[in-house]
């Protein structure tokens, strides 16, 4: 019934057009958490953080139903912190700076308490990292979706072939899609991709939004046109945070619903992308997410009468 | 009833990563009228040629209910000629070279028995040869549609703008959008150029979709997803003769027939991708097309039960 998450809690220092933010509180298993605690009462954390990791926010997330048990605090360390520019178009960015500390030798530790997690989301981390969770579960989940990104194709290539072999949902931005899968065209990239291990995939494909593949099948969910994008960081891992939720809530991991996860899972990143880092993310309501979808569904719907 | 169809009727010769043609057929007119004539009986065609454009072409286009009373055909004088190359990014192409030839001093006449047309299609082409033929209409059409390009922007923009004035629905690509109105933001740019006089805006993404603009509403299209894209070459040209094929049969220029309009040349420009050049719209029968429309309603449907 409940889902783990594994990923970073960190700092992010973000540049857009539209402004400047100082170190403020980022990294994927943060966004996924605070995404999908919208849609399941229980998650339960893998990660790690320094000591200069704020207790308030340690509480806010448990005061969400985020458990901390797996989270390990190094008091005499510091954070993850990631530092990053984008500009006009922001389906590209430039990373300015990483500090890797506390991740440099983290070595995850699923505690007792998760095992009965039938739902595992594998953050965006150095896929040994998400393969040692993954190990670590004594009953296969019924689902484990992975997000990954460029920089563990380019670094640890064999490692992330080996994890995909035991995940059923890869979500990947486009350029992803083609650099692991060497096809330009997402169709094909996609075939190459389940034949790696998943069988299902997702490409993100930011404001052009997103597409699911498996087997033969294909969806096309829209990105919401936005005014302004004032800051795409941790949309990605909003959308899967959203998109898992959704999935764990409803239990049902049909192509159907993978329909309807994708699509909550779009409207959880807009409303991500309104604000800087995850000031969006804690004011929004479940009236909010429900008027959301419904905008979505006036999005795509048409009426056909055929020729 | 009928539809009035403007635009060039050429020789293209087109290099994309899968291939190579020789002067083949090509022209804005030549592929609306190719898609258009599925779902309308009579074009009425305004375009002008060279005594080299080959009269099998123009009678294949009469047997669709193409009436080419408005095609002027200057013997002793060449056809436009345009030379293309696309790289992997299909968005993307380079001009490789231009011979206006017939298209020079272009002075369009509307036929007397082209009076009764309520659909306009001002194709891709100089904006006062455009606004020209918008203004010999005697009786204002119950809707003028007009597609351009980036080039008119650079090289006729005052021209371009006194024509939008007069003009219901513009079709033109993301970038394009983002150069006519100086905003990044395509729902910015939808904004500023529906002041300019259109009240509609269909912003094409090639493979990303389409999306269209109506006061404060928006409806966004899915591309099909397609294993390659062989030649988007007119592509444009036929998702506009969809466009208004649709409308013109139908009659009902409402929000709601707009989206199904968009959603009909959505599927006819994915079959124009296929093959090089014109190949593909002169193979495809009505079953084709009911089927790739369904195709359509399949890759975006979906069920929401909210949270």
């Amino acid at each position: 019934m409940s889902l783990l998450v594994v990923g970073t809690m960190a700092f992010d220092a973000i540049e857009t057009p539209f402004g400047k933010s100082d170190r403020i509180i980022g990294g994927a298993a943060t966004y996924i958490a605070l995404s999908a605690s919208n849609f399941v009462s229980t998650i339960k954390q893998v990660s790690v953080v320094g000591g200069d990791f704020p207790q308030e926010e340690l509480d806010h997330l448990a005061s969400r139903g985020v458990i901390l048990e797996g989270v390990q605090i190094k008091k005499d360390e510091k954070s993850f912190f990631w530092s990053g520019k984008y500009h006009l178009d922001m389906n590209e960015r430039d990373t300015l700076e990483t500090q890797l500390n506390v991740l440099a030798d983290f070595n995850p530790i699923v505690p007792e308490s998760y095992q009965d997690c039938e739902f595992v989301m594998l953050g965006n981390l150095v896929p040994a990292v998400q393969h040692s969770v993954l190990k670590q579960m004594k009953n296969k989940p019924k689902l484990v979706v992975l997000d990954t990104m460029n920089f563990w194709m380019d670094t640890a290539m064999a490692d992330l072939e080996e994890v995909l072999k035991h995940v059923d949902v890869l979500l990947v931005n486009d350029s992803e899609a083609r650099q692991l899968s060497a096809q330009y065209s997402l169709v094909k990239a996609a075939k190459s991709i389940m034949a790696m291990g998943p069988k299902y995939v997702v490409v993100k494909k930011g404001e052009h939004g997103a597409l699911l593949f498996h087997a033969d099948k294909v969806f096309v969910a829209p990105a919401l046109p936005l005014e302004e994008v004032f800051d795409p960081t941790g949309a990605g891992d909003t959308f899967a945070g959203g998109f898992v939720g959704h999935l764990a809530k409803t239990k049902d991991i049909s192509f159907e619903n993978m329909k309807t996860a994708i699509i909550v899972g779009s409207a959880m990143a807009s409303f991500c992308v309104e604000k800087f880092g995850t000031t969006r993310m804690r004011e929004i309501t479940k009236e909010d997410i429900n008027s959301r979808i419904n905008q979505f569904v006036d999005l795509v719907n048409f009426e056909i009468k055929l020729v």
